[in-house]
């Protein structure tokens, strides 16, 4: 093995490990406000999707199977947290909205102190290396899987960000997606 | 939310999703050769970590709870990847070793066709800057865990890599740890 294929390993290792401590840093700050990451990620997804929030598109977002999403899902509606309707234009679709103790739970989780303390510390121009740099591995990746073509959020390249409606997770984000839920 | 606590956020997001994916690459590489990215690093793990390989270091190294890399182990064991003995200088301590099949399950492994291509995304000067960019993270997230005084493998500086022999998972460290194993 080559010294570069040696440094890629070791590259990928500390990438891997260093994700998986992040997430569980932010794991036991979500778990004190009575939710997790997966839920967390579930609900923005649904308020991004809109209408569009079937279970194949957010499997599909989520870069997950149908199935574990399918099973998260039936979870969380036992939890109160969504619910699964016929789309009355398509009838073979499910859609999914947010209940209200849905966007509750997804208001608590928006406290980020571990996120916020752990992104902060990076400097401006970091952060945005590091967006583009990841953006190309997340690309790659998905190459690997056979799914070129799927658009995925966040943007590739941190200038195509929506605005705080259009994001994932940002309070005007909610705001907007329960006053259209609410319309008849 | 300010802008600022958004797009920390969103690069947040980014970088937890990518991390999934990189994983799902990897992982549909290590079920085709038999293995999974978890027993991968366990016997990674062990193999540097040599005579200090007990239960508690494997998971302080691997940043996941004593009952997680307990239940890990028991399932590698009845899978014949390693073996557990009591250190006969330290009663008390449980020391961890590899059977021959975990090195050829391990070796098999070596085959990393999906993390080579996904790393050779990038240029040598966005590695080591995104190895840097990384460490920070780690290490600020390793502070909100109270971990601060763990040191983690790989190493923080890429200069400070240590020799191929050293390292996790390469050929070397195989050989060595192999050797060293069956000296009585």
């Amino acid at each position: 093995m080559t010294d570069s294929a040696n440094f890629n390993f070791a590259l990928w290792q500390l990438l891997l490990r260093t994700l998986s401590i992040m997430k569980k840093a932010r794991e036991i700050e979500l778990n004190e406000l009575g939710t997790s990451s997966r839920n967390s990620a579930v609900l923005s997804t649904i308020m991004r999707l809109g209408e569009e929030a079937t279970l194949s598109n957010i499997a599909e977002q989520l870069v997950l199977e149908v199935n574990t999403i399918s099973t998260q899902l039936s979870r969380m509606e036992k939890d109160g947290l969504i619910e699964k309707s016929k789309d009355p234009k398509r009838k073979n679709l499910m859609t999914v909205r947010i209940t209200d103790k849905g966007y509750e739970s997804f208001i608590r989780a928006m406290k980020r102190n571990k996120t916020n303390a752990i992104m902060s510390a990076l400097t401006e121009k970091e952060k945005h290396n590091l967006w583009t740099t990841i953006a190309k591995i997340r690309k790659k990746s998905m190459a690997e899987l056979g799914k070129d073509s799927t658009i995925l959020y966040p943007p590739s390249d941190p200038a195509d960000l929506p605005p705080p409606s259009q994001q994932e997770g940002t309070i005007e984000s909610i705001r907007l997606h329960r006053t259209r839920s609410s319309t008849p």
